[in-house]
């Protein structure tokens, strides 16, 4: 008799963004006549610049001729592409990897979500609170937690970290022995970033419990702070306890292009139960080449072309426009008296709820009042309650109309 | 500490056709003027047509605009490319879906690859013998499987159904109780197809076994027999029992755009431990928004077009190039006295090794004598022993003097 994987069954059913979904249809039905401003879900914007356009429509016409038509690719993505990345990512920060390091993939969301698949399902996870709902859910599924419990807002077995404005938004070490360790920065959702000296003492401890750390770096591309790491392996040690997630999706408005890449250094390694230790490089390429086939080669084209001088530029004005929001919607909040974090080094504003309202009664409020719509911290993890996320993804003139707005609520 | 996932240990490093390239490199290497001609990995050589070439510029345009740009889309798909699928795919041959039994992704290798995950561990798997090495390795990676036997090429715990000459390539039912069968028609490697009739036996023992079918349907587009299925849901009773795979990667040439998809009828149940039916539409619907963040806009738009009128002719002409090679391989090769199977309604054609030689030493011969590169049956499993996969992909002059060499071969 066929079993379902019970695991699934754990997972809660109200996800987040479909919640806001629901409830902003239901308005727009009710009120058809007014004008939502959008900054809940963070989805770029602006279309892609022309060097990029470009790039698309050349690799495009290469799959047009025999001469230059692309099949199966490699799975682990292009040279092309691949060396790209080792250049501009990382030699430019003093970090040296090889091309069998680099793992090109259709997205980031994919490889956070399978990477734990490689590591033993015993392995206890710590994560932050609030965190992006991926890393948890997948663990979920895999069976590495147990049951929801309702009354905390937590599965069992997780260890989570509280992050908050009492601790600048930074966690604590853990208390108790952890195996994989979630780290997001620049963060989503509260926009916070991690100094070398944070994720050095992170890697120190990675080191001295042979944990692992789980390192997203999606939103890098938005830190403006000089002195702030872009990649973990700027820290010395990193490449024996750190993978990293990389994504186009934000840095470069690929959202809907799929191309995003994964490192990991051949120095990572895993235990058997034996004690016996294992490099995880071959381990995690034997999983990506059996269960995927490669990016879309014009996918992995735009990739390379967001690397070239013109690319650079194009990508950066974009970068400036979104962050030219969040200085927008900082600026405003403040001057309102909010309690504003993030929106500096990336692409989130994270504030505290005002006048004690939990973070969907803020929800309903600005979404019912003033017509914006924002993402519930709560809906990140139970450390989120009382905040809210505001994304600075959007039209500029919609994000200060969006601040007009703000002014007009009622308390 | 940190574990590894030690099912990955399990797996055979000597994956199939890193192999192949490696004895193809190492001889190019040593007979740099010999003039190779590949028929082994089943990688379309024909460039893709004017209207998908031309949807996909649209498409990129699409991305150049604010007012068309795509951000991230839905994850199971965009209405326009399901509704063709249900249209033209399903609609045509009697088959009604809903929009939600239909999962748009970046690739069957991925699905086939991923769907046991929402299957509890402890079921119990059958393939055919030879098989595409996806559907066993995946099983290892989950646990679901025992060491690898090296006597006898295979996996504990799992239920190998032989296919060879004797059994015209059709395995027989299981004899022992399974709980997921794997089943792709028309078959790679064996070029075989199923009938109405054999299908019908296989979803009556699904359901009488509470089984599920997991069916592979990557090469229906080169069915050229009118009374062969091209779907499993042709059958009555199938849309309770099976998961149907389909690809654009072969039928259109999408090997390096990667879009494929998967139906999954709400109607299939799988169960609790308790014995509690639970339907599997939901669970895939949320692993596959969970772990996917949906495949890329340019190849959904790319798929469209392959349903639209002149789409449809030009993808069926690059399909008549490459089953007018499979006609040659097999005549050709027929008159040279080989036992030659499939490539009629599939663009494989496996044979039986000549003069007892095993699938390797016929690889090596043919490799050596003659510059043609095939696939060793046995690659796919012990009972690929003794036979040899040639694909019908291929350009036309490169088949024809493939088969002028065949000629030459000293035995």
């Amino acid at each position: 008799m066929i079993q379902v994987n019970e695991n699934f069954l754990k997972l809660q059913a109200g996800y987040l963004f479909p919640e806001i979904g629901r409830r902003v249809r239901a308005f727009a039905a009710a009120n058809p006549n007014a004008k939502i401003i959008r900054l809940g879900i963070g989805d770029v914007t602006e279309p892609l610049p022309p060097a990029i356009i470009q790039a698309m429509h050349k690799a495009v016409d290469d799959m047009a001729s025999g001469e230059t038509f692309k099949g199966y690719g490699p799975e682990q993505g292009y040279d092309f592409l691949i060396n790209a990345i080792i250049e501009n990512d990382y030699k430019s920060r003093g970090v040296s990897l090889d091309t069998d390091e680099v793992f090109v993939s259709d997205g980031s969301k994919c490889d956070t979500g399978n990477f734990q698949e490689i590591l033993g399902v015993a392995n206890r996870i710590a994560v932050t609170d609030p965190v992006y709902p991926v890393y948890v859910d997948t663990n979920v599924m895999a069976g590495r937690t147990g049951e929801y419990d309702q009354a905390k807002s937590q599965y069992g077995k997780i260890v989570y970290m509280p992050c908050n404005a009492d601790n600048n938004f930074v966690p604590a070490l853990p208390s108790e022995p952890v195996d994989i360790i979630y780290l997001c920065y620049p963060n989503n959702p509260t926009g916070a970033v991690a100094t070398k000296a944070e994720l050095a003492k992170w890697v120190a401890w990675a080191k001295a419990n042979k944990a692992i750390i789980l390192f997203d770096a999606a939103y890098e591309s938005f830190i403006s702070d000089p002195a702030i790491p872009h990649s973990i392996y700027e820290i010395d040690g990193a490449k024996d306890v750190a993978v990293e997630f990389r994504s186009y999706s934000k840095t470069a408005g690929f959202t809907g292009l799929r191309c995003a890449f994964t490192v990991v250094p051949k120095t990572v390694k895993a235990y058997t139960s034996s004690g016996k230790e294992v490099a995880i490089n071959p381990i995690w390429s034997r999983r990506h080449t059996t269960k995927f086939n490669g990016a879309s080669y014009i996918s992995q084209a735009a990739a390379a072309a967001v690397y070239s001088p013109q690319g650079k530029k194009e990508v950066r004005q974009i970068i400036d426009i979104y962050m030219n929001n969040a200085a927008v919607i900082r600026k405003s909040l403040s001057a309102l008296g909010y309690s504003v974090y993030g929106g500096v080094n990336a692409p989130y504003i994270w504030l505290k709820t005002p006048g004690g309202l939990t973070s969907w009664q803020f929800f309903d409020k600005l979404l019912g009042e003033i017509n914006v719509v924002g993402t519930p911290g709560s809906g990140f993890g139970p450390s989120g309650e009382g905040y809210f996320r505001l994304s600075a993804f959007g039209k500029p003139e919609n994000v200060i109309e969006a601040m007009e707005r703000f002014k007009k609520l009622k308390f």
